[in-house]
């Protein structure tokens, strides 16, 4: 994931003219300066010149100098589950796709559907969480965006992944277990409830919230587009897609109005 | 990571001319064609075009079209513990990084060092290699050339790491346990000989070999820096950094002649 920057253009601009004046003037030179044959010249420079910036473009495209990587950053979204986690996030990488950052997606369905294995006891979460944190900061560190959506209930595994990323942007979608078990369609909490899901965050295991998050969304009275608006918003991930600069975001709190 | 194609050079270059010319054209009319302004139209040309290239050049920036992702690959030592693997991919991971590929390594201490509760018995090694496996396949699919290095034993979990990964290339570091106990400076041939660690493989584990890694190499005879050259050899990555193809093996073999 690589931009150009403005030094780059302009030598390559003052290289490029270099060349195609020494050529005209050769030219110019060569035919001892009539004026009837401007239109020749004209034309013979037109194909001369096409050859030329063709080979001259072929030379720039191998240097790199002037050629930088974007600065990426991981955009962990946290919080119960049923909160809207995955569907705000899903939504959130749409974007970012659409402005040309290159980011990638990292779901927690996705990620047990390929490691069944992993249970969800405190430690298997934990070191679940920890792993993904890992997964997140490779990334990031050569140029991929992250959109991460997971339960993540310990601070002490979501600091681990924070301590892991160069740029790690938390987004706590703040929503009360009630709220939750009227948004799960699959029945979770009400099977948590009567006691046949062990270890389950908001219900027979603890939640803990995030105590300073860069993104804090108070969801439970907002359409999940309006939360996706909002974090973009808190984002402000470059005007154009190919510029995007990484988030310089102070603390933006986000709260229902 | 990204190349320029042929064509997107080829349509600059059109693009380029087509500007460059109307704005000749347009200046040789308003000068009404006196031969003793062809000096001042030239000057002035290439004022004028020296910011139209300019500005030229920052749209082309932005563009995407004939911008593509190198192809990259997954570079997979595996072997006995001590048979030399984390020095060899560390020597193909700098030669690739001169060639100026974006490479990640992976390596089975650092990973163990940041998750130090990672087990030795069969399930959690299996754990542990299939999510190196997937941590790979991600970077791989953004375009990061990935080298890692893991004893991993066993066959389910290399395929496992194969199945995800678009271009899996498995180095088999072929070696004896006899060998390896005699380069392994740590001792741990003789502590699990010992019985002081259990899981061991080549002593108290089984080692299953590849059955057809893309690159096998006996390594007892070899210096490293041999084994280094014939691994890159087999790669082919390329003969300038910047366009490096993936490497198109079928199974090549590198026997200790």
């Amino acid at each position: 994931m690589y931009y150009e920057t403005r030094a780059r253009s302009l030598l390559k601009t003052i290289s490029w003219r270099t060349w195609a004046t020494i050529t005209t003037a050769l030219l110019v030179l060569a035919f001892t300066g009539r004026f009837e044959l401007a239109i020749a010249i004209g034309s013979l420079e037109v194909v001369a010149k096409l050859i030329l910036y063709f080979f001259h473009e072929r030379a720039w495209a191998k240097l790199k100098w002037g050629k930088r990587e974007m600065p990426a950053f991981v955009l962990w979204f946290t919080g119960l589950p049923a909160s809207g986690k995955t569907t705000v996030a899903d939504m959130v990488h749409e974007e970012l796709l659409k402005r040309g950052l290159k980011a990638e997606r990292l779901d927690s369905h996705d990620l047990r559907g390929l490691f069944p294995e992993t249970g969800f006891t405190p430690d298997e979460v934990d070191n679940h969480v920890r792993r993904v944190g890992h997964l997140a900061s490779m990334l990031e560190k050569q140029g991929v965006v992250v959109v991460a959506s997971f339960v993540s209930p310990y601070r002490e595994s979501r600091d681990f992944a924070r301590r892991l990323c160069a740029n790690f942007i938390e987004v706590h979608m703040d929503s009360t277990p009630e709220a939750c078990a009227a948004r799960d369609e699959r029945g979770l909490y009400e099977q948590a409830r009567r006691g046949q899901i062990a270890d389950f965050p908001g219900v027979s295991a603890p939640y803990e919230p995030p105590l300073h998050p860069e993104i804090h969304v108070a969801v439970d009275s907002l359409a999940a587009e309006e939360v996706a608006r909002l974090v973009l918003q808190a984002l402000k991930p470059g005007r154009n897609g190919a510029r995007a600069k990484a988030p310089h975001l102070a603390r933006v709190q986000h709260q229902q109005s």
